[in-house]
């Protein structure tokens, strides 16, 4: 298959230095790659945007900013937004954070997410980062992110510029959604899709649910379906994997990512 | 607090013998259960509606039929909508089933569904008992109930006598979804309001999902919100209790029908 669109988010293969990640993805012939802050912090900013650079990687996206129910969400997301700058990666992903310790008022956790967002859209213009609202799982609302649909998360993006805000359309996060072709139609339309991540629904969910993803073609997600959709807006950019299980974690990355490339090829592209 | 519209569903109470159970609702002045139909197996359908009835207490509603994805779904779900009529349960729970093993296709499982219960209708008008689509968490979409929001069971129930076929609002199941006001307000207008049952989101989830429940004020969800949305429509039917936790399970039923009670007083009504 082309490896054009192909990106290998690095949280997939979460145990795989940076270093031997970037020399593996090279080696297979793989052009992009992911990255967390947290790991690039273990590797220095620096450090890793030269060792990307020098194996000719392409950034497509830093994982993430958000939690804006952080007290310090302001500085710590410009921040994020200066990293992805540095690292030229054109979007920040954005987790946006659940309800507040101990609150139950959905509707203001949601409200004052669209404001932070607007607080930052000044500095991700001036850095050229495109900020990226993406949809969890229903099962995350409460301790991870308020934002649980794409039509949720285009209605927040709706205020700003589309070159400023986007959205991420993760397949493991809103397979199960009805009304998501119409707002993948809908962000098409409105200029917003800014990254595509796909991952599988499997079963059953691990305890904390965090960890329960599969690799494209392991699950029950009509991931062909989504691509097609996704491209049908015009949208041409990377095909992101990003998958977290123990089990895909405790495999060796060089037989991840082949595995990875094996399932876009067969259920993806 | 009045508790004319206070109902434990017994799964609530999962370990307390249906005869111990009906003998502490009575001596807390509960008039209302709802039931299970593996434990009115287990004590006997003839010595169940006995039982209850010698006890005066209502049954406010039947789980569950669904399933559609089973082969025997036809045949189940008759053998459901009599046990209920049996039972003087108005409403027997649908929770329709996931995908079927090793497929993809959610339109097609969503489709099954209304021709399904499109097929049940003359029998359930027959038994005088209300079929009653219950949207699950869309975490139970692949292997559950690929019904995932109220939107989606109100559309299911469109085309058929709302005297037959209604939808169940349960708390636990669409709190996160921001279109639930709006579809709370549709399915008293549609008059489609069948039942309301009560359950709050804890976190962290357990392995496997589904014994994640919380009694209600132990979590996040706005549980009086809810029962004033459903109120504003001019239901005035039961406010069943159902919660599944191991925790909840361990305890003596009793003081969990004590907790649920208070539960009920200062968080939903």
């Amino acid at each position: 298959m082309s490896l054009a669109r192909f990106s290998l988010n690095s949280a997939t293969t979460k145990r795989w230095p940076l270093p031997e990640l970037v020399a593996g993805c090279v080696e297979a012939g793989v052009r992009n790659v992911g990255l967390w802050r947290e790991e690039v912090a273990v590797h220095g900013l620096a450090e890793t945007v030269t060792l990307v650079k020098d194996a000719g990687l392409a950034v497509t996206s830093l994982c993430r900013g958000g939690f804006f129910n952080q007290p310090d969400w302001y500085a710590e997301n410009r921040r994020a937004i200066d990293e992805a700058a540095t690292l030229g990666a054109p979007v920040l992903c954005l987790v946006s954070g659940g309800l507040p310790a101990g609150g139950r008022d959905v509707d203001a956790a949601r409200a004052h997410i669209g404001e932070a967002i607007g607080e930052l859209v000044p500095h991700a213009l001036a850095a050229g980062v495109r900020l990226a609202i993406e949809p969890l799982h229903p099962m995350f609302c409460a301790d991870r992110c308020v934002v649980a649909t794409l039509g949720q998360a285009l209605d927040l993006a709706a205020p700003h510029p589309p070159e400023a805000v986007g959205v991420m359309v993760d397949t493991y996060h809103i397979w199960w959604d009805d009304q998501v072709w119409a707002q993948i139609d809908r962000a098409g339309r409105e200029g917003r899709l800014a990254c595509f991540q796909v991952a599988d629904w499997i079963t059953p969910l691990p305890a904390g649910a965090l960890l329960g993803r599969g690799l494209p073609g392991t699950g029950c997600v009509e991931l062909r379906r989504f691509r097609e959709a996704v491209d049908a807006t015009g949208y041409t950019g990377p095909i992101e994997v990003e998958v977290f299980h123990e089990d895909v974690w405790s495999r060796p990355g060089r037989r991840v990512l082949a595995e990875a490339l094996a399932g876009v090829r067969d259920h993806v592209l």
